[in-house]
């Protein structure tokens, strides 16, 4: 591609792009097509001879837009935001444009000072202890979800609690982690991952607020003492998936001091709300915390993936993972005064995100970010306000700040019958979850262009489809 | 940012994007900045209102640019390429525009199929045995490196020694994994993150070419096996990064299969040759693999992140990965019908990488891939001519395919001291590596836009900056 064909349909896909956000309403939320149907459209052999560009963006168009589930749609409402912005796409591009690989400092040095910089603002905006600063003995660094950055926090507690013999002769401690029945699938995941088993996590129970019962763990972890085993690892939850449940930090963080377990903060979706003061208490506690991440991908105005983990003590993390082989020594690494973030996550190589971050955050602005995460807080509370409204209706949780669990009384079969028919509709995408075994449909509101006639309209429809 | 202001910006950054590229050689390859000279033009704090596109793009030219190592520079011949053309930086635009989350079937089945599709597709174009497509028992998936790629390979196979007891007992075996002394260092980091230990990895002995020998791996198996212990998983490297070293997958193969453990190929780089019918022999012996990966964003004109990783038993990779919580339960999944790529890999979330990848392989065609591919072989193989005709100089290695490993006959020393003058020029990006514990310079020859007057240039500067 010449680069003034790269100019010419360039332009044209940033002009697809914004025509696509100014028809996005028109789509059906979640796409209608069945198992397969995309494959059987294209052609079962790749083309010998290139194609034109019109022809792949006529494909898009055709076989792929039917095949979108419409993230970006303000009428989606299910699962978690995973929201965007222009100016992130635009960080995108240019991430792309330039095509450095930053897997160390020498590598590209802007991209390793601009991350480590983005990330002491961002902690700072986030009200997070100063230790997660680069400037302490901690740091911050993106990992591509908070899947992958609880499994490195798991590794580094791993590490400590075993002097590092874990990575030499592999895992075999009685190592055990703690975790609420409420929390991500992922510390399971990162469980299996890292030789510990899924059998050594304990899900401690949870209070009548889905949040995790600080008695019941310490209770735990002493029957798990008196049995021989070694507790190393808490994940604290600050904002569930199934129900935006925020555990204790305070308790939760002086049963981890007491008895020397790594503490870490899992705030992937609601870390984003720290961003205003008047709601920073949910992270009440986090000063207790070893290592703590939320994802600008999920509520903060930047597309996947982007996931911000910040560790107390970057040296357990670094010496955990970290690999030099001949091929990769420079004098800036040996030198010390570098960072090289290979050693901080599972990949060795790494793209340039850092600048869609910077881009969001100076696009909008720390109090244009604050404007856009209390309007989809208010518009959560509205919502809720509605349901209380409604005899039909009940709230299933607390509703802490942009996620609403809310059922039709009606029963399980009820509700699964009316969500169904809600996103049957194409006007909106909801998903469900169970709590207390009932199944609970679930109205997260965080995308960028959400606005309060969109939930109006959804909160019409779902009236509109339940029975008396 | 309104739709009218992100087509302006939008459009403004491909241009600027197109000038980069235009201009990259007037840029010294690797970036001059000292440590810490980036962070220290950065203000300490975000901005609280927002600020225009145009001052952002001012602080890309005057702060980030100088801070780039120039990746995409014809003249950059350092560690490995990680090249990227237009259709695949636009195909990356259109990943961030559309804004998709991947993680299952349900959340945007365009997605998951055209992945599908696409790496059944790449199987056939680099001749891999049929039983990695996903119309047989096995199937492909992007994974964002090849570190990640060979960490599920290695929990995969950890499982299937284990009869899936480490991912539920943690892994408390006596396993023992088995590369050479040449291979990445992601493999011991793997064993490391898994829990199967360092210690527990054998680097098998090269020959004079740097390739394992398979003899040394029988005998070390056969060892262990004495010992009591549990050989498991051979990782065989098709073009080691240190010097482009072919190990003998036939061999190695069969000792695998003899012995029940799971044989995964790591050809990263070098993996993209077999686009080219004539280059295929790299991979003979393939059909013994239980998995295979290459990085399309290192040789295949695919920008940073892509990966691309196939399972002969997508069964067996599923069961080590997969997780299902309540929120994640939908017809889809449930009927069976579908892939869910979230249980392929370490994370959840994932992006709409296929797009890129269909992209580039409809642009260039099948065959205008082999033409650049070719391409850079026959220049590599032609600067290893003028090596070998300068006195001076001698090949450290042999030369299969785009890298070339050569040194001055004048000693550690002296290379070195080369090697840093060559990189102060500005006109080229060159690295090192040891073999058989010698300094050797490293020529790598695969950025997009390499052509033969780039590489003179280097070899004329290279002789001009070299003693008698």
């Amino acid at each position: 591609m010449t680069p003034d064909e790269f100019r010419r349909y360039g332009k044209e896909l940033v002009d697809w792009i914004a025509d696509y956000h100014e028809k996005i309403e028109t789509f059906p939320v979640l796409s209608r097509v069945e198992p397969g149907e995309i494959r059987k459209r294209l052609p079962a052999s790749p083309p010998e001879a290139g194609e034109s560009f019109e022809v792949m963006m006529r494909d898009v168009e055709e076989i792929v837009l039917p095949g979108i589930t419409h993230w970006q749609s303000p009428s989606f409402f299910a699962y978690f935001p995973s929201n965007s912005s222009g100016p992130s796409i635009l960080g995108e591009l240019l991430s792309a444009g330039l095509g450095i690989q930053g897997m160390i400092w020498a590598t590209s040095p802007a991209a390793t000072e601009l991350e480590t910089h983005v990330l002491d603002w961002i902690a700072g905006m986030l009200g997070l202890p100063e230790f997660f600063k680069s400037a302490s003995e901690g740091g911050g660094v993106i990992q591509d979800t908070a899947s992958s950055a609880v499994l490195c926090a798991l590794l580094a507690a791993r590490e400590r609690a075993t002097s590092g013999r874990s990575n030499l002769e592999g895992c075999r401690g009685d190592l055990v982690a703690y975790t609420s029945t409420q929390a991500h699938s992922s510390i399971e995941k990162a469980a299996k991952i890292s030789g510990i088993g899924s059998a050594n996590v304990r899900l401690i129970a949870v209070d009548e607020n889905f949040a995790m019962s600080a008695p019941a763990l310490e209770e735990r972890i002493r029957a798990d003492v008196k049995a021989g085993l070694t507790p190393f690892f808490v994940t604290a939850t600050v904002g569930t998936t199934s129900s935006n449940a925020i555990d204790p930090l305070p308790a939760i963080g002086r049963i981890c001091r007491e008895n020397g377990l790594w503490l870490h903060v899992d705030a992937a979706m609601s870390g984003t709300a720290a961003l205003c003061p008047e709601l920073r208490h949910i992270q009440d506690g986090v000063e207790l915390a070893d290592s703590y991440s939320f994802n600008p991908h999920k509520w903060m105005f930047t597309n996947f993936d982007c996931d911000c983990f910040w560790v107390k003590k970057r040296k357990e993390l670094i010496d955990t993972l970290s690999i030099l082989p001949e091929y990769l020594r420079n004098e800036a690494t040996s030198s010390g005064a570098v960072i090289d973030y290979r050693d901080w996550h599972v990949p060795l190589g790494r793209r340039f995100r850092a600048l869609k971050l910077w881009f969001v955050i100076r696009h909008y602005g720390v109090e244009g970010l604050r404007v856009h995460v209390r309007r989809h807080v208010e518009l959560a509370q509205t919502f809720a306000s509605w349901v209380r409204e409604d005899a039909r209706f009940e709230l299933a949780a607390p509703v802490p700040l942009n996620l609403v669990c809310f059922r039709h009384r009606g029963g399980d079969a009820v509700n699964e019958e009316l969500l169904k028919k809600l996103n049957a509709s194409g006007k909106l995408y909801l998903t469900h979850t169970k709590l207390g075994s009932r199944y609970t449909l679930r109205m997260s509101i965080g995308q960028t262009h959400t606005e309060e006639r969109h939930v109006r309209a959804a909160w019409e429809l779902i009236q509109s489809y339940s029975p008396a």
